[in-house]
C-alpha cells in the first residue's frame, strides 16, 4: 500500500485522500496548525490515522520554532496540542495521541525548568516528542496486524463480508483494522465476497475501501449505502465488519455515519457486526454512547458532489458526520488484546482496563 | 407544478426528469418506441407517472402509422404494448395502463375485424385509445388527490416527517401520492419539517423532492441515506411516508431501493411507515413480495455520479432498482380507497377488491 504519511523530521508529507483513487499527491505540512488544517478538511482521515498524523503534527511545533525559555517552550506545545485536538471533534485517537505526546514532554519540561533551557534541552525534548510520535505509529501498526489476525478467526469459511466507510491501511498506520480483519480472513479462505457501501457523502467506501480490495485481489462489489438491507436479505451476507471513532465505556461505538444503520439491519436479519478496533480508540472516561459528541460538518458536504450540487440552489441538508452504535447492537469488539463479547461495561474492563 | 408530460395529440413531450432542478427540458416522441426508450432510460419516471407516460406511447401507435388491415392494426399494437411494457420491469402502472387501453382496443377490433377496415373505422380506434389515456390520466389525478386527504389525517400535528425518492408531482400526475399526503398535512399544519433522503444512486430525493418540497415552502432538509437511522434516533421523527412500484396482494410493497431499509429502522425505532399508493400499483396476481420482479440496472450508474467515476477504474457495483418491504413492517397502505391498516391480505382485498 502506498505512504499515508511520510515523516521528513521536519516537516510532514500527507496522502490527499480526497484525491483519492485518481491521483496520488501528497501535501506538505510544516507546523501543527498546518497539520491540524489538514485533518480538518479530510486531506487525511481515518481515526488511527489521524492519530499518527496528530502525533507527528505535534512534533512538528519545535522544528521551526526554538523557544528561548521553558515557558516559552510550553506555552508553544500548549497551543500546538490545543489546536490539534480541535481539528476533528469525534476520533478519540486524535485527543490520545496528542495527549500522549503533550504529557511526555510537559514532565520533560517539569523536570527542567528550574535550570536556563538550553540549545541541547532542546533537542532531547523533540527527540523525546519525535521518539514518543514514532511510538504511536508503530504501536498502531502492531494493533492492526494482531486485531486483525484475531478478528479474521471470528469469519467463517466462504463468507460474504459487508464493510462501511473505509478502516483500512488508508485509516490506519498498518494493515487497518475492519479491512485488516477482512484482508486476513481473506488470506484464510473465510472470505469469498465484500460488499463494500459507497458511504455517502465523502464516498470513502467507493473511492478507498474498494481501492483496497482490488489492489488486495479481494473480489468486492460496491453498493449505495441504501441497498445495505437488501443486500442482507437477498444476499447471504455472514458478517459486517466495520472500524470505530470512539468506544465509551460501555461498548456503545461512534462511527462513520451509516454504521448505526448498520447495526440496526444486522440486528433484525441476524448478521453478526463487529466492531474492529485498537485500545486508542476506547474513551472510558465516557459512559456510553449518549455523551460522546458527533461532529456536525457543513451542509454543502452533503448538497454537493465534488463540487457538483445536486440539490436545488438554496436548499440545505444535515451532515452528522458519525453515529452511535449502542453496544447491543454490536456482536463483538475485535481489539489487539481480544475479542469484548458480549458488548458490555463489565467485559470492556476486562479487556481494555 | 411545471408539466410532466404534454400531450399534443401526435406526440408526447417528457420532462427530461434527469436534468431536474437545474435544467427544465422536455424530449419529444412521436412513437411507442421512443416512448419506451425514454422510460428505460428515466427521462421520466415514477410508477403512475410511468403508467400515465406509457398510455400516451400507446395511444402514439395509430398516429404514425395507417395499417391497411384489422389485423395490420391488431399486430400493431400488440408490438407497441409489448415494448412499453418491457421498457421498466417493477412498476405494475406500466403493464396497468398499457393493458388498459390495449384491452379496449383489442375489443373494438374484435367487433369490427368482419368488415374492411375502413379510414374512419381507424379514426375511432384511435379516439377511443387516446380517450382512454386521457382516463388513465385523470385517474390519478383524481386519486393523488383523495389519498392525500385521507393520508393527511394520519399524520399527527406538528410533525417531523421523511420520506424517500420522489413520489411527488414529478412522480404522478396529480399533486403526488407520498409528497402529495405531505403537501396535503403541511397544508393543515400538520407537518412542520421534512427529511428528503437523497437516494442514490439517482439522488431523486435531493433533486425531485427537494425541489417540490422548496416550491411548496415546506421547511425540509436533506440528509444522505445512511443517515436515516440516526436522525431517527435523535431527530424526533413522527412517521415516514414513501410510495410504491408495485404491491403484492398481501400488501409486500416494491417501492425505491432503500425503501426496505426504512421499514426496518423504523419498526425498530416504532415510528409508523405509510406508503401512500394508488390502485393501480396493486398488482393482485402476486401472492406476496417474493415474486415481484426487481428490476437490476446498470452497474455504472452507481461507479459514476453524473459521468463522473467515484470508485477506481474497474470496480463493480451491485444496482438492484428496487426493494421489498414486507406488509409486517408497513403501518399503513394509504390508498384514494381508503388505508390498509393492519396491512395483509385480507385487508387489501377489502379495500383494493
Amino acid at each position: 500500500m502506498i505512504d499515508r504519511i511520510k515523516w521528513g523530521g521536519t516537516k510532514l508529507a500527507i496522502l490527499d485522500q480526497r484525491l483519492l483513487p485518481d491521483k496520488i499527491t501528497y501535501l506538505t505540512v510544516r507546523t501543527p496548525q498546518e497539520t491540524a488544517l489538514a485533518i480538518k478538511d479530510m486531506v487525511t482521515r481515518g481515526a488511527p490515522l489521524i492519530g499518527c498524523t496528530a502525533a507527528y503534527g505535534y512534533a512538528l511545533t519545535l522544528k521551526g520554532s526554538k523557544p528561548a525559555s521553558w515557558q516559552a517552550a510550553a506555552s508553544l506545545l500548549e497551543k500546538s496540542a490545543a489546536t490539534l485536538k480541535a481539528a476533528r471533534p469525534t476520533a478519540i485517537a486524535l485527543a490520545y495521541a496528542v495527549d500522549r505526546l503533550h504529557g511526555k514532554a510537559k514532565s520533560f519540561i517539569e523536570a527542567g525548568k528550574n535550570k536556563t533551557l538550553t540549545p541541547d534541552d532542546l533537542k532531547k525534548l523533540a527527540a523525546l516528542i519525535d521518539k514518543e510520535a514514532q511510538a504511536v505509529y508503530q504501536e498502531d501498526v502492531d494493533a492492526n496486524e494482531r486485531l486483525s489476525e484475531l478478528g479474521a478467526k471470528l469469519i467463517k469459511p466462504g463468507s460474504s463480508v459487508m464493510t462501511v466507510c473505509n478502516a483500512g491501511a488508508l485509516a490506519t498506520a498498518g494493515m487497518g483494522t475492519a479491512l485488516g480483519v477482512i484482508t486476513r480472513a481473506f488470506e484464510k479462505g473465510r472470505v469469498r465476497h465484500v460488499y463494500s457501501l459507497e458511504t455517502r457523502p465523502y464516498l470513502q467506501g467507493a473511492r478507498l475501501t474498494m481501492f483496497e480490495l482490488m489492489q488486495s485481489k479481494i473480489p468486492a462489489q460496491l453498493i449505495t449505502d441504501n441497498m445495505a438491507a437488501h443486500i442482507m436479505k437477498t444476499c447471504g451476507v455472514s458478517a459486517i465488519v466495520a472500524g470505530a471513532d470512539r468506544i465509551a465505556a460501555n461498548g456503545d461505538t461512534a462511527n462513520k455515519i451509516g454504521t448505526y444503520m448498520l447495526g440496526v439491519l444486522a440486528k433484525y436479519h441476524g448478521i453478526p457486526l463487529y466492531i474492529a478496533a485498537p485500545k486508542p480508540t476506547f474513551d472510558l472516561s465516557i459512559p456510553d454512547g449518549d455523551h460522546i459528541p458527533i461532529e456536525e460538518r457543513s451542509s454543502r458536504e452533503v448538497t454537493e458532489i465534488r463540487g457538483q450540487r445536486i440539490t436545488p440552489k438554496g436548499a440545505t441538508a444535515r451532515h452528522p458526520a458519525f453515529d452511535v452504535t449502542p453496544g447491543k447492537l454490536i456482536a463483538g469488539i475485535i481489539t489487539e488484546y481480544g475479542v469484548i463479547s458480549p458488548v458490555n461495561r463489565a467485559n470492556v474492563k476486562k479487556i481494555i482496563g
